[in-house]
């Protein structure tokens, strides 16, 4: 694997600017389209996906260019919408975060078989967001345009702040006006405009989509709205890791957090993608999606047997998840089903319950979005849902730093700098 | 490069726990002992450090071994002092992090030759202290203790908490009462005990040194003190790590950012080594050492020409810098003396300028300690002390996210969700 620095040269434009991507294709009705800026089938409304054309031939050759290549998502490159010069522009360079086997972890959940955690707090801006980012970057510079900019629960806006001041775009990103600091901090920092809307994350989302709409947003790559089939790619990289850090195995179970929906649906495909290029044995795995109870539509939804996901407004410690109206929410259903998986929720005391039991047995300090898989991990092993006896990964998608309000911690005890203080304190019995 | 999943398994004690490590040396009088967990010469009291019989034999091969070794620190456990399955321990598997080549912000700096940044916030803990707590880690486990502990500025105490939970040490942390919130809680989340003190960074110390002596703190390996030799040649790994991603070459300049200054000369350390090994050139190399002028006693002595450096009394936003006492600043000035670098401060508006620099140009957020590094690199190239043409790495050590209040960084504006109310906000003229 190549390790050297990434170069942030200005590149000669590609002459295939969305490598081996081919089409965008509806997810409802089928229906192509050129790889544009769209996002909504003409025909029924659907949404688009990106479609491929992937390399062919022997899998073993694939794998070893893989292996060979960066040690971030750009060396997926031949799976992904970007030019196969991907990892030569000034970018993020995100991924290949820790999948940290879990042992205590899974002593504590009463897990026999493997049990992994991917962390993708160690990304650069600390969520999992700098991978979809990465994508809607370079379409957005195939595309022409000059502003990036997003609707956010946070973590995307400092995502999309970061990734624009270092690739050269003006940034203008929304967010719900009541945040958590560190989130708002993150966003800001960048020197792009930050936006707090009067409202839920779901108004910020209509609101963008009238802005997309309007002349004020002429030349904007809205990475979630315009660029979304390319984004949404992104996540498929969670998928490849996972597989190649388990030695280019499928896991049997995987536990992915809810928030739109998008980055289960993702994942599912990055996995049938390498099962179609033979990277991995053909064999039956299982997708379980994590919601937290204050925004729970799509549990609910699994629960009553609903293939239609009822909006609710989100009332939930973990923010970054808090989307009433989630726009994959139907597909997340399906998988769930397809797969024999399952969709829970846990409420926000479980969740900050499993924030400080992942930090205490394997030192990862989670968002609450992390908060909530390790919650509804452990809650599907006590119901039976997930078997303990199976290669298992739970998703972190986030960093703790960044819902510090969550889990309140501070110092046992403060003292003067005296060994009387310290034995006064009673902290030396172990 | 190997990327697969680090097992965490127990594993059966080495026969060599400490590696190609042979003795610990004096590094002021050169009297040699035996591999334990001292820290001061019995003959002269000077500090010891590790010394090594390095792998002989043909550089190609071992740059080989290194590059086909894990995606972390243990790709060069051959020159460190740990056991040659590492790798296989429960460890947080920091390092190899991000050498972003900042265009951008050469570009500002006016510099014309490379301009890197050494990333370290992408560390699990997000900063560069889980190098060196993964090293004390392991010759704690070969000295038997039980508790892990330190006194830190804030970021160290975040690294042995995380570090103790996952190895299976219990931890107890000493921290000045007055640290950051994001430092606080990181400190506190894992489940150790976490101690205030009323009183500096330096009182902290003096009370962990008594705490040594003491029957209270038997069975305690504090990573700073009484683990001090092995814990500081986790620094060298940046060393390392900076010349295999520049493709095995030595920069010309490097900032370093200085507190207790062990950093900066493990950092002289490790360069060496790779001359040593033939891993690298033969050539020259200058180091540069930044401080904040609140706290700034190597930078005086420096500029004053001294060789001893007076401590002072911190008051700076760089708390994790804020050292009065540091136990190797002489080493520091040696150094910089000596390869042609020089040591500079900044005051904190610069440090908090620099931050927001470096965010805007690059995408990195760092913590004051990395606006120290930059504010510096940028008064050096003012002032003409360094060379803008040549090949620069500058050190980022930590994450703007644990020093949030240094920013002060907030939303442009906060609307209603209308198109009118956003015309009305004026952000839409570029």
């Amino acid at each position: 694997m190549a390790v050297q620095a990434v170069e942030s040269r200005t590149s000669v434009p590609s002459a295939a600017p969305f490598g081996p991507a081919v089409a965008l294709s509806c997810r409802e009705c089928g229906e192509r389209f050129d790889l544009g800026p769209s996002f909504a089938c003409t025909s029924c409304f659907g949404p688009l996906e990106v479609a491929y054309e992937l390399p062919a031939g022997d899998p073993e050759a694939l794998r070893r260019r893989i292996e060979s290549g960066p040690a971030n998502i750009w060396r997926y490159a031949p799976l992904l919408p970007v030019p196969a010069d991907v990892a030569d522009r000034p970018n993020l360079e995100p991924g290949l975060t820790r999948l940290v086997k879990a042992d205590n972890l899974a002593a504590e959940l009463g897990v026999t078989g493997e049990l992994y955690v991917k962390d993708d707090s160690g990304n650069p801006t600390h969520s999992f967001k700098d991978r979809v980012v990465a994508i809607a970057v370079e379409a957005a510079r195939a595309f022409g345009f000059t502003t990036l900019s997003c609707s956010s629960t946070g973590n995307l806006a400092g995502a999309v702040g970061a990734a624009a001041a270092r690739a050269g775009f003006r940034s203008c990103v929304f967010i719900p006006h009541d945040l958590e600091a560190g989130k708002v901090v993150m966003a800001a920092v960048y020197g792009g405009d930050l936006v707090g809307i009067e409202g839920t994350y779901d108004d910020v989302n209509r609101f963008c989509s009238e802005l997309i709409g309007d002349p004020l947003g002429e030349g904007w790559g809205f990475v979630n709205v315009n660029l979304r089939p390319y984004y949404g790619e992104g996540s498929k990289t969670l998928a490849y890791e996972i597989c190649e850090q388990l030695g280019w195995r499928l896991p049997d179970q995987i536990v992915v957090p809810v928030a739109s929906g998008s980055q289960l649906t993702k994942i599912d495909k990055g996995l049938k993608e390498l099962i179609a290029l033979g990277l991995v044995e053909d064999r039956p795995y299982r997708i379980f999606g994590a919601q937290a109870q204050g925004c729970s539509p799509v549990s609910r939804a699994y629960k009553d047997g609903h293939d239609v996901v009822r909006p609710v407004k989100p009332d939930t410690i973990a923010k970054s998840l808090a989307i009433g109206n989630p726009a994959d929410g139907p597909y997340v259903l399906d998988i769930a089903r397809r797969t024999g998986g399952a969709v829970e929720d846990v409420d926000d005391e479980r969740i900050v319950d499993a924030i400080r039991l992942l930090a205490r047995t394997e030192g990862i300090f989670a968002e609450t979005a992390g908060g909530v898989t390790v919650g509804v991990t452990r809650k599907l092993l006590e119901s039976g849902v997930l078997d303990p006896a199976l290669t298992t990964v739970v998703l972190n998608t986030g960093d703790g730093l960044k819902t510090l309000d969550a889990v309140a911690a501070g110092p046992t005890a403060t003292i003067r700098p005296s060994l009387e203080a310290f034995r006064a304190a009673g902290l030396c019995e172990q």
